[in-house]
């Protein structure tokens, strides 16, 4: 592979991609992984059967480009939405990440700027950079809260064309109040500002706890995504979403590549979406799990923060890379996100969970004769 | 709508976006589509449920993220190509819009240039804006044609980072000769230009007509991409897929999003590469109704471009836009690709190109009325 890289060196490659690596967290072949924030409950048996009677169906017509308004697929969104929105109002794409992108080519691009409040999700600042976006890292609280002045101040001060906010929070799971929402959304007036809401990990977030969607109606320079990778046990499908005013979806109309989202995709998101309670019934499994990771690392004398989403981010530690080593030597991947003290574990089934929590209370007493 | 246009030209909207219409082919729900180049033929019984059964095994880990590296497709698109490709130069997306886009992101950008010669592909000067990249749009002959002398004395001239070569071009249908891509590689080596040879209808070639991944050998800088969209019958599917050097795969590695090519469309694109034979039977069904096509106009004293591709480019007609209304009244769709006295057809099955043919013929003598 050195060989390739020297060769790539030669190739006339754009100046801000040279030395960089390929994104993606490393991927390890170990029994239990839970290392992505995937769903690890494998798709209900009818949920398989039902996709693949769909793609059969489809298949008839697969000679045949996809329907490129997806509108089937927009009007169950729309539908599993609920909170008064309408299949114009829906988008979609191949993943949330180009999701992301698209809203970057709408709304970013040279001379426009994206802010968002590290640590957060680390696609941001790579999809800014893929799109020729500056990207502005805000800052956040010593507990990487994110208050609804502070936030509003920096988007004052940076006035930038785009601001990311990633609720429930990756990698912290923490979500955000609505009253930072609509104190960025109100502070982004004067520049225009267009407001992302990335609520990927939404439907694990606590009972009471309220969505973005919410604050749609009259709102049209605010978007929220979402994904089907996470709640509904997809993320090898890439399926990701938005809800915003129509008009923000006309503007998505301009930039996406026709005929993005293939016959074969629509199939099967139209398919999981037509067993939305089989597929949602493994989300309190999960927050079960995940309570439980939250109450289990307290007890063990870590810091883990409050979450919404499938994953739990604690500190505490001495030395989180070790440990993560040592949870690999077990069997177990969970994600270094490169912060001090801290490591991020997906919440998995209650055998893996166990299996973690076991793993790394034994852990503990090496990481604690650490100095 | 116009209601929808009013808000979108209120919202923050990049400049180059202001105006537009999102592209795409006029879409009608007329019984005999020849207007966008599908292939007409569905796909054999046996591959649809290939395509049902791989995606069902696919399914049972749909909850986790796809193989980011889709090695077993690469493996196999490798092996279709031949030539001595090896999956380390295959690189494939949503697409070959997509895989056109990856190049731009890669190779193009703000301050870079892409060369193309239209009439061509008209993706390619949105792909470039969608990217930031300068668009120069080369010059054909009076007959469409592009001679390995002008097409580098153009590349010289206007030195730049990157070249896209239709071929067969669309919407002339002729592809270029080996001299053409040779002489543009070797103009570009200078200003190290990327060359791009865009096969995407090359399965259609008459016999003899060499295709570029014979140039491959020795040419860092050059790419050939293809798509399974029309000889394989799969434009529902969307896979666009490239072979060049190992480094331009890596460099494509770099703007990709993580996990951009779904579990689901890999399951796809593998089930369709088990199943060639079957599939690449309606090719040859495709050229003889393409070259029967070719041989009609002809008699009908109309002037058809040659055609190494699955439709064909006529001239000779008085009024093109009429004629394109008239054949939608008898339930025909073709494309007016808006080049005077011209139209373009695909080649469909046989009963879809007599229908054609007839209501063409019948067609003609109103058009010739017209002075």
């Amino acid at each position: 592979m050195s060989d390739v890289l020297e060769r790539l060196s030669k190739l006339p490659l754009r100046e801000n991609l040279r030395g960089l690596q390929p994104y993606g967290a490393p991927q390890l072949d170990v029994p239990i992984q839970l290392n992505v924030n995937e769903n690890t409950h494998p798709l209900p048996a009818e949920v398989s059967r039902a996709i693949a009677d769909e793609v059969f169906a489809a298949a008839q017509l697969l000679n045949r480009y996809p329907d490129r308004e997806f509108v089937e697929l927009r009007t169950r969104l729309a539908e599993y939405l609920g909170h008064g929105v309408n299949p114009g109002q829906v988008w979609a794409a191949n993943g949330s990440n180009e999701v992301l992108q698209q809203i970057l080519q709408a709304f970013g691009g040279p001379g426009r700027s994206l802010l968002s409040f590290p640590p957060t999700y680390s696609m941001y600042p790579l999809l800014a950079s893929g799109t020729d976006t500056t990207y502005i890292a805000g800052e956040r609280g010593a507990g990487f809260e994110l208050t609804p002045e502070s936030a509003a101040a920096q988007v004052r001060e940076h006035r930038p064309n785009i601001v990311f906010l990633c609720s429930p929070n990756n990698p912290t799971g923490t979500a955000l109040g609505q009253d930072v929402v609509t104190a960025v959304y109100e502070a982004g007036e004067d520049a225009q500002t267009v407001v992302v809401v990335d609520e990927a990990y939404s439907e694990f977030r606590h009972a009471g706890t309220p969505s973005a969607l919410e604050l749609l109606p009259g709102r049209s320079r605010l978007i929220v995504s979402r994904t089907m990778s996470k709640a509904f046990s997809l993320a090898g499908a890439r399926l990701g979403y938005l809800a915003a005013a129509e008009e923000v979806t006309a503007a998505l109309r301009l930039v996406r590549l026709p005929y993005h989202l293939s016959a074969v995709t629509q199939a099967t998101a139209n398919a999981a979406l037509k067993h939305v309670g089989a597929l949602l019934a493994n989300v309190e499994d999960i927050k079960v799990q995940r309570d439980r990771i939250v109450d289990e690392l307290t007890r063990m004398g870590l810091e883990p923060a409050a979450s919404d989403s499938n994953f739990v981010f604690f500190g505490g530690l001495r030395t989180p890379s070790k440990v993560w080593s040592r949870l690999v030597e077990k069997g177990i991947l969970v994600r270094d996100v490169g912060i001090s003290g801290h490591l991020r574990v997906t919440a998995g089934t209650e055998a893996e969970t166990s299996a973690f929590l076991e793993a790394l209370e034994d852990l503990l007493v090496e990481d604690r004769a650490q100095r």
